[in-house]
């Protein structure tokens, strides 16, 4: 069939009453999270496909809410009726994760507590913390087993995290574009990120929201920087070469280069739909990510108590999470004699790939996923 | 001769009286530079070798300040008796760039006109520019072409302009670890180093020193920025590892990872001795570094005028000017004629490499050197 749109969708927020108990040791005593489903679920309930976001991702991953809407969903491309992942065939369900900043419970709703936003007194969150609470997810939807669970990015952290904690849970693991936990360039970029948002004296030490302030300063400039983490040095002189914008320099700090113009773009537009707080959460969950370290240093003993079969997904120009790091995961699930097929994917334009409808990359992706939704339940 | 220092060494402050256009098209009517030099100018004045440096270096190069000083100059390992550039054989002359802040004209120096600190009234200018006061410099040591003009990264620009611009007063150009012109990633990394620093509150459009205040946020992150394009992921990890330096994660936002640690303390230490005006300047002259540009965009058109003879020098794992910028350098130089010779040094470190005291480097310096020095003046 012709690939089309899952069209209009509609947001819920689900409550959940029971407590989560989390990763540093606080609990919370409830929380909503922003969902979207799409396609229906089988009478077995053997047809779900849970989609984890990355660092600035949401709920909102396909179709659009009005007619007029022309921004779909974040990865449109590859969710529908007769896409890689295909709505006529899965249950999809799409959540802003835990501590997000678009609807979920997070630093930006209001602690129930003191009646005043969390901000700075919501707990950081650990990817397993995540996992945990997609797991009451399940339960909320009757999901036994996801059919597939599908992440790139920390959305394929989210991913191993399912693998080795719900093992019973999960049938196929697709990790795109991943690692099995963060160099130490990427928590040094994390970290620069950290500092401009927490030394932005609009902080307020994360309190920002009683001061009807946001920390633009230091959440543009890390975005600015995320930005060069995501495209690859050669798409970047592709997409905006090295030439003045003008014959010659204007010797002041006004835009000369294309590439500047596009950063304090990406950065301004970020500041007016993300949370300083929830930035901050996101690149600890980031940093905080190492299964090996629960299984004595080994990422080989991290994933022996996996079932679910592997895909892994990496691009040739990511430099961000490069193939070699999903290789590492890929010889690590190997050794744990865990079946994992490994596709590298031919690209240019850096980490953003994973995000494209490279046609190799959504092949694979369709070919596998249509095998699973072959299965007997 | 086993390699020694040059021992205790005093800077010397030198004044211009001749006006000094600049590409900007203003004019500095006099200037100052702050001067180092080792050895001794022989007759013919043909034993000279100049030392540009690069974003934060100095004109102090070589040697100590006194007995108990345990800080030497910036390349200390390469200058001195013995050593690859041979004080016994040349006069080494070292200087603090025009619009630096170790003691040169420059924006934390008076106005003359306003009897205040230059601050953002100070000129942006172009390694052409500085080039220009370096051949004033020259002058003043009755220095009629040097010997070998040396310096790496923004200092390998130095090198070429020097080439292309003064023929017939230089002999050997020595370009290391440099590049053509910026990428549009680097390009990048300079807009947010800049921004951080422009965005901060305590820069006061560059009159932060009439406030009493320097934006030590701004360049604090500015300066992180830059160590993360000095060192390679590989020398990052192995360095400072991955690990969490507690047993389990804090939950907050205090140093967890000895990176972060790393880039917080170089971040502080460079505020205290560092001018965020002079900083801007540099990242400028960076940007707008690009021979081509005024030759009709060919490189091999722009060294067309160059006599000089060429050694170029990369570092296998320098990812800020990789060696596939210096053998663009290398095939525009062998396009247009030139004598060029090019090495690749097996490296673990970065960009940094090239300070380090690496075998195989030092070796191919001193070897093509002492030839230098044994050329008929």
């Amino acid at each position: 069939m012709e690939p089309v749109s899952v069209g209009i969708v509609t947001p819920q927020k689900i409550g959940f009453a029971s407590p989560l108990a989390l990763d540093c040791g606080r609990t919370l005593p409830r929380y909503e999270l922003m969902v979207e489903t799409y396609g229906a679920l089988n009478a077995a309930g053997s047809n779900a496909v849970l989609i984890c976001h990355a660092l600035s991702g949401d709920h909102h991953v396909a179709g659009v809410y009005s007619e007029g809407d022309n921004k779909p969903g974040w990865w449109d491309n590859c969710i529908g009726p007769g896409k890689p992942i295909d709505t006529t065939k899965f249950f999809v369900v799409a959540l802003n994760n835990l501590g997000g900043c678009k609807g979920s419970t997070g630093p930006n709703t209001t602690n129930p507590e003191t009646g005043k936003p969390w901000g700075p007194d919501f707990p950081l969150l650990t990817v397993s913390d995540w996992v945990r609470s997609q797991a009451a997810l399940a339960d909320h939807f009757g999901i036994a087993a996801w059919a597939a669970v599908v992440g790139g990015s920390l959305g394929g952290m989210q991913v191993q995290a399912w693998a080795i904690e719900y093992p019973a849970r999960i049938r196929h693991a697709l990790i795109i574009a991943s690692a099995p936990e963060l160099s130490a360039q990427n928590i040094a970029f994390n970290e620069i990120a950290r500092q401009a948002i927490l030394s932005d004296p609009d902080f307020h030490g994360g309190h920002f929201y009683e001061h009807g302030v946001v920390p633009s300063r230091g959440l543009k400039l890390a975005r600015m920087l995320g930005h060069i983490t995501y495209l690859s040095d050669a798409a970047m002189r592709a997409k905006f070469g090295v030439e003045l914008k003008a014959a010659t320099p204007s010797f002041n700090f006004d835009v000369e280069f294309e590439v500047e113009s596009y950063l304090r773009h990406q950065g301004q537009s970020f500041v007016d739909r993300f949370d300083a707080n929830t930035y901050l959460l996101m690149t600890k969950a980031l940093d905080y990510f190492d299964p090996a370290r629960d299984a004595g240093g080994e990422l080989v003993r991290a994933y022996e108590k996996a079932t679910a079969q592997f895909l892994v997904i990496a691009f040739s120009s990511d430099w961000r999470f490069s193939p070699a790091r999903s290789r590492e995961i890929v010889q690590a699930l190997v050794a744990a004699g865990k079946d994992v097929s490994y596709v590298e994917i031919e690209s240019e334009l850096g980490h953003d790939d994973f995000l494209m409808p490279i046609p190799q990359y959504h092949r694979v992706l369709k070919n596998y996923l249509d095998r699973v939704a072959g299965e007997p339940s």
